[in-house]
């Protein structure tokens, strides 16, 4: 059994209770509910950890170095700028997928800039919950 | 049954014959077979098209309109400077997800400039041909 | 009576099909009619092509080179990047005016680029199928 | 009958005086003469009004609230900076058509920054005095 | 009895006639009085002048040198471009508080150049007629 | 009774302790004494919160939502950079006011980019500890 | 015998009152006194004029044209944004040295933008008065 | 025998025809047909290729693989902005020279942006049509 | 006897166990250990402190502020944009040298810039664990 | 006697043998002999010195320092990009003067850059061969 | 016979000593050997010069002019900055061909600014020595 | 014993003769001599060479190829500019530590460009002469 490490930056855990027009009106515990069903038909075991705090989450990818096999990580905001992140992500090496709730690309100041997502296998921004659950299948095959 | 476009651009058709290290070794008959058997799967008929020709493509997105439930794109280059194609996807305005195969921002000139991500339902990058059955199973609950 | 070519660039064979807010609900075969109309009044006689391909416009824009006195074109989505149209225009050296259905220094991607503008006589945007027209008169005394 | 004021910018009173390559050399009261011809079959009623200074256009501009229809203006170089004179045409809300005499996109220094178009309805530009009557047709059906 | 000038730039006259919604539907005339009782209650002489001119506005600064103890200004679109009148709060060093109805920081071309902001005490913006009563507030203990 | 939370970024706790020059000679407890005197005058209960921990502010902001019924900010260094305060103001959507104490306009850094005031009602600064009290008053009517 | 105008822009009618530092004690008119007695060796007849009004200046270099032989500007602060009179320059095409007290390549947003500059003979900064009365000497062989 | 293909861009067509200040006054089959001499005595088979269509060039450079032993192109506006034929190039890593009448470097849109000349040998430009024999020459060894 | 705060940021602990091309197979304790040694000779007493969390790092620094003589940082990524760690340490205005391991100037990023180093004395980088070392020695002088 | 030093950097020594329509028909010798003649009226000794050297230039800056009183100087190219030449007239601070014979400001690369400006007293240029004398003028009271 | 003075810039003295995958492994000499040999064969008298000396290079550059008839420069890094050298082949205006061993437009800061190609007739690049002998055959015709 | 080549670029030799605020009171020859007595200790030879001319350095370091074991270089001015130097370090792939007086990253024109630091090991500023001392201890293991 493959062992997933499910990360959710800063505001994530406020989903569902302000401005359901940009993020839907899913709560993040819904999202990781139904991420669990699919986790368990993959064979997957996950752990779910949100912080609105950088260093928290940096801990959190130093922690999964040897215990882990992948991260699905939506950094939140921290996309924007976090080099301490994506440094994280870059030492602990293991595969990685990006996922966002929006399109990102409709943000004028995502375009310029994009911290993370260099040092991950790939990203699947804009599809609401389900780009966790898309994440998960796409790591599958890395893990 | 739902109808989705899976759309190609310049070069795809040269899939899996160069460069290798960078795309993989699947050609693109390859990849649109394996897709054609995820569609049967969720209950979708595709049509597949490529071109290398950027007028073909808008003919193609305009020909969707009406006939088509959604569309699959993977713009290739023209990612970076076809204003044309994005206007197509906005005016014929159906459900569509663009997918890369590589992760396209580790591409030094696609940071600075998306052109179809904007109009399109979200974004797919990174997972090979893979992306392609991600992004179908992405557009799904759109179509 | 003078000949005068009327060119029509990407996506502009959709128009009255979609966002009508943006452009109007009136179709292309409509604005040619009128033009068409207003052509005869001032003793011109048009030919109007469209299409999705930039080799196509240019290739037109050649042909008109010692059989049509004037253009009058809406290059659309290409007035961002085609210096090839731009090449081609500057190429025939015919009296050209260049139309926008929108007033296009509203939107934020034209501000910056306007690779056409530069090689014609002089530019009308804003006035929706208008444009054409004052486009027409515009041309006249330099026929 | 309609009301329409026609607005001329800084130096604008000194046309056909220098440099009649650039601008033609047709004098500013002989534009207005054959403006007001226009106006007269078009059953439209003129006041034009040029000044050197940014505050005396303005004060025209908000003058012109509530008693005119419609305003034509040829910024002249505060089409550049005149972040003043937008927001007084932002204010009065008038249907207005900005006219140029040259191609303004020919000029390095246009390119980058038009602080005035973004709040007309369009702009005609390059045709010299003919410029004018353009804009005034093309404030008409606005009137 | 402390003296201060209020100095409005271009456009505030038209306070209240125009877009409510962006700048409330309260008219300079009653802004003023409310602040003149403020002032009243603070023993404190207001002058209040309002001009589209830039160089009336400039004129009025010099003519504060030795007469006024401080200024309340809201430069109006003047702000993103007047180092004139920059220059002239600089020359004569009157305790100065800019002010703005709107929270300028939303607006685009407010974010990149904000002339005059650097040579006065504070900035207050975005609490519509409040932000002159907290300005005169703010200028007090300047005095 | 209304209840504000007044928060406080980053190396706020060492004020009055060095750079006098800059930042005046008061302590932030000084400062918040007199805010809470005047918070008593108008009949607000306050609680202070200073961090330099990024996410301390976000998990306070967080608490804020439904037990509070406005914020005064001063996000420090936090200004220039964190995307994730400024989202967290974003979703809990309480009236908040940002106040700095020196004038952030002088300085060449903040002019570029200040990532957190396009998301509340207003910004006073240059005032001193008298930022505060101006800010608190600001935030009254709309609370 | 020649007749040369003498410009001066914006706050340079308070030379000498303030910032010495920067500027030297001299006043404007001692300045225009000293120019005087040059200019009656040099067989010059002078007209010195100050205004605060962009279009004032403007005015004044129309007024020049066919009634002086050259002309002696400081544009102060318009230097950076006054297309305007950069236009009025162009336009009157008299000879026309640009002078400034101060070494305006000392100041950061200066270096930027110069927009006066290049429609002159030469420029000539730094020197304080001594500045006019270079200038007065430079533009002599063009008058 | 060594076959090399000879790839001509948009409006190459039209050379000699019009603004032979540019580009010299000669055609291009008159620059094929000096070519094809050159060609002979190199030992080497040419097949020229002129369009105006992007995807023409790609389908071109795709054929060629396999069937050619190198590549000499001229891809004329294209080279500005069409990452399509720079991948086409890429993808089927023939020895490519890349050829230009004029000198580019004097073009100031040239200056900031070749998107092709990354990925050929080794650029020629500047000589008219003796850049083509150049070109030829310069791809002999690499055969 | 002085005392030096030695301070590593983000995923320095993570040192010697990822990327040992990039920073060599070094430990930070072992880095610790071996300045430690140096320390003793120097007759400097170390306390060593490794966060991921800048807030952790600000607290330290100011808790550093009468009890150190003197610091030693590697900011690590915060390097890129923690002005809040920048303004921690011009805040106590200790004696402070910044190290790093590699040499950044290589690594686009930084070259952009590096917020922490205009405010200490001076930076060393490029040496691996010796780059601590010599930072020590550096920093001696000024204890 | 004041004793002034005279420097030409790069192809100066060239002047007047081509592009007279640029810099006028003086060659160098002949500048300078006026220069002389001048210098001796105003009771100067001249030295002058020209170099297609950067180092020589600097060489000769630095034995300035303590036998000459100033230094007109007109870098030529070096004005660019020679942060060295800038850097030894700062170390010797001796008054100079910087010349040019053409007017920079109408030459795009130096609107850009001028490195050398901004450690001198002033700038004279646009006045051909009279900037030198006009500049010797300048320095007089300097000396 | 024609004389042809041949440069080489800064580091091609070392030439095949180091590096030999980017600059291939030839010395210079044994490049002026070949290139000699062509050009007896064209009948062309060479001089062949290297320095590492920027005003070396402009000397010579000077000393040809009148007793050359055309020059082949290989600025090296000089391409990059050195507008005192761009002057000299400005001045001389001898026909002129800039070669460089290596495909410039591969190396990202030669891409935005190349400050000798725009004086020249044309360049050739990335054909390592052979682009010598093709920069010697391009110059011929023009002698 | 391990030989070492101290290179001091323009301006260095005027060392501790003027701005001692800025670059400290000791000159060129004091600091050499303390480093003498340094690289005695560590059995390193030494040779120093100052000059103001790029080319002259350039040599010294092509000299320094077989004949040196390391470099410290303190490129002074030249580091903003001097690709050539830059090359030439590459070129020779001697180890080489950069070092600098003062602290760099506080002047603003060098945080956009440092051109030497990336082919060097590391780099060492802001500790005046101690930066001498601290380069060659930094060198010594890569002898």
């Amino acid at each position: 059994m493959k062992r997933v490490l499910v990360l959710n930056g800063p505001n994530l855990n406020m989903l569902g209770m302000r401005e359901p027009g940009v993020y839907g009106t899913v709560s993040l515990p819904v999202i990781i509910q139904n991420l669990e069903a699919l986790a368990a038909q993959l064979d997957i075991e996950l752990e779910c950890f949100q912080s609105n705090h950088e260093g928290g989450l940096i801990d959190k990818i130093h922690e999964a170095y040897g215990t882990k096999d992948g991260i699905v990580i939506n950094p939140g905001a921290f996309t924007h700028y976090s080099y301490a992140i994506r440094d994280a992500l870059a030492t602990v090496q293991l595969p990685t997928v990006e996922v966002h709730l929006s399109n990102i690309h409709k943000r004028e100041e995502f375009r310029h800039h994009s911290v993370t997502a260099p040092v991950v296998i790939g990203q699947i921004c804009g599809f609401g919950a389900a780009s966790y659950e898309l994440g998960l299948r796409a790591l599958l095959p890395h893990l």
